[in-house]
């Protein structure tokens, strides 16, 4: 077999090869790695099923035994977090200051609030969808529960300062559901996206209450500056401001910093702003008109 | 260790907050639950398998076990999908006319019908994309096919009154493929959706036959009324409709119950249209004119 | 229990009809079937943990095992992707000059220069994106590192004439991450996509040096000639050729193979594009005018 005999002679160089690369631009021994990836994930996972009991895989209906479950998986969760929390920290953070362990108690205790924001998600959804017959429903089908359940809990570690987790979790959350939100993005109660595929929320965007967004919206940022030494300036305000109330249909892109859309205001599908709108405005594009083929 | 401790002492009382908040919403013994979520996923699976049969998970090529392996997948998956359908009717209907054994029965005397429908699609699939090579390549590779597989087995179970599970079918589809079709929606033979993410259509949108759309389409709402109690209403048209041979090209917006696309039209990408357009149309964006830079 | 009995009944035939409806459009015994499919999913896995030896599942941070490792990966890999090109190649393939052996060595024999471009990748995405704070954090959360890494693979075996295969390894980089990247796009180094969702990337396009592209963006045709049994004329140049330097904001559509974006410009977002613009342009919609609501 000629790929065979190739195989035994080649492939020493070539994977020695590969490794040099990786070596060049990857620490090997410092890495959370594919199985610190897969730990998140499983965090995440027992998280979504304390926040929701009926969502545990391993559900009971004895009611007795829920207590027992939801405690049992928050425990396993804090100790797996702070775990992989001290490896990012030792690996990544110039701040010695930060404390796995504060940081995952701070988290935990913010459950019970992080759970109540959840369910006014839940019924912006039902108020906000004709389509909806339940709210079991909505939990069991609505991507949007998924996507803002994970950047509830993402947004508390990244205002911890802990680096790269958040975005693994935020970007699980995007995988499932194609709803991408930077864990650094403010969001106030009763946020509903409806279908939510190439919805897009950037880092410094603060989204008020009661806000609907559609499929496709994109909330970004527009040319930023460099640097001298033409690297992007970190931790500048890119993104825009969404104030109570306000309705974006499918496939808006809003973009910048200092752009605001004031309170009340409906922004049509399709639209391309980067300028901000005072509240009760409605920003459509016009119609256009229809050319009839002779053919 | 301050975490340990911490946990020992604070869970239980986190715990019974969850416990609590989840019980006000949701019932416990009622649900579904996460199991019941897979079993849907699974059936889903055990279709495909019985609808095309070189994809199923234990595909063997020798002829005279096909037909045995098509009747085993269909059998088991009928089963239980009536035990299911029965547990979201004793949960969530209020009519007890239905029977879930019939439901079933109508479901899978339909499946001939609906695998001619599906090779429609895939001809639609070969005939208006010019780089599909063979129809083998579209079974295994178009995310169009899986989408509108599962959703004329969902829509279905929607014509028959059941409740969350066609929904559950569909998202488990719109998961897999960003195409996010409403299993209400009244899709015509010949159907192809050319390559998908972001495309939603709405529940009770009606698409004729040869209707080729690309990413990004929505076929959606306008606002819609509220009742005096200020809840959506449900049960209204809501989304447009679509006459035979109309293509609609990437990112376009059409909103509206009372919006029809007259047949033989096509819209253009990127248009935002909320009023109906006759037969015949072509409706596209005015080209911009670039400026060019003077740095 | 009148389900059960009606299955017994009735499956049979049921079956005996699907079965037939399959063995007319698909060759039972020449596909490569579910199993083929996993088979190509795995490699895919494996190539990446050869690239990446820190997302390997089994990551040993051991330095003297990871040489070993990536061989292995290599090794194993590339003799599994033999036999499944040899099956393609015999089930679909009219040129029956293309060996599979000697396909699978010019791959690999690639692999090194795949790595060195996606590191540009990297870096584009790192410099493009003030959000981010690691290439660390690039490799573990940027969906666009994954899709233009498995494109880089795919485009090769793409370009020895291996039918399916890499359309495969393209869909399954689609449903990861919703960027839609043909495996016969040409693409240059330094290429970011942010977010990504919805991006389509069509199979006659050309893609210069440091181009960065938003979620949304589809690079496609415009309709295209029909032979004369009105079938699509196949291999004709369709798409879009877009120059060094340039950026495309979010769900911006530029179609058609004579439509050519020139170097250093912009095109914004929501842009309806299907004819060239010159060198240095900045392509963007005017702004619209909010109206004020009065009530």
């Amino acid at each position: 077999m000629k790929l065979n005999e190739w195989l035994n002679n080649e492939i020493p160089t070539i994977a020695k090869s590969l490794e040099d690369v990786h070596k060049e631009y990857y620490s090997i021994e410092r890495t959370i790695g594919f199985e610190g990836v897969e730990r998140i994930y499983k965090i995440l996972q027992n998280f979504r099923s304390a926040l929701f009991p009926c969502l545990c895989d391993r559900f009971s209906s004895d009611e007795t035994r829920i207590n027992i479950m939801i405690g049992n998986k928050l425990r396993t969760s804090a100790l797996d977090l702070r775990d992989i929390i001290e490896k990012v920290l030792f690996t990544n953070s110039s701040d010695s200051q930060l404390n796995a362990d504060e940081i995952v108690i701070n988290l935990i205790n913010k459950f019970p609030e992080i759970r109540r924001m959840i369910q006014t998600d839940i019924q912006a959804a039902y108020d906000g969808d004709p389509a909806t017959t339940s709210t079991e429903e909505i939990l069991f089908s609505y991507p949007s529960i998924q996507a803002i359940s994970i950047h509830r809990i993402a947004h508390e570690l990244y205002k911890s300062g802990v680096p790269i987790i958040p975005r693994i979790m935020n970007e699980f959350a995007h995988q499932k559901t194609g709803i991408d939100i930077h864990p650094g993005a403010t969001i106030g109660e009763y946020f509903f996206i409806d279908h939510g595929t190439g919805v897009v929320i950037g880092e410094t965007c603060t989204i008020g209450k009661h806000v609907k967004i559609y499929q496709g919206v994109t909330l970004g940022a527009k040319s930023f500056p460099l640097d001298e030494q033409g690297n992007p300036i970190k931790g500048i305000k890119r993104h825009p401001d969404i104030e109570d109330h306000v309705v974006i249909y499918a496939g808006a892109t809003i973009l910048g910093g200092d752009t605001k859309i004031g309170r009340n205001s409906t922004i049509g599908g399709n639209i391309w702003l980067t300028q901000s709108v005072p509240p009760n405005s409605r920003v459509y594009q016009s119609q256009p008109s229809p050319k009839i083929k002779n053919d």
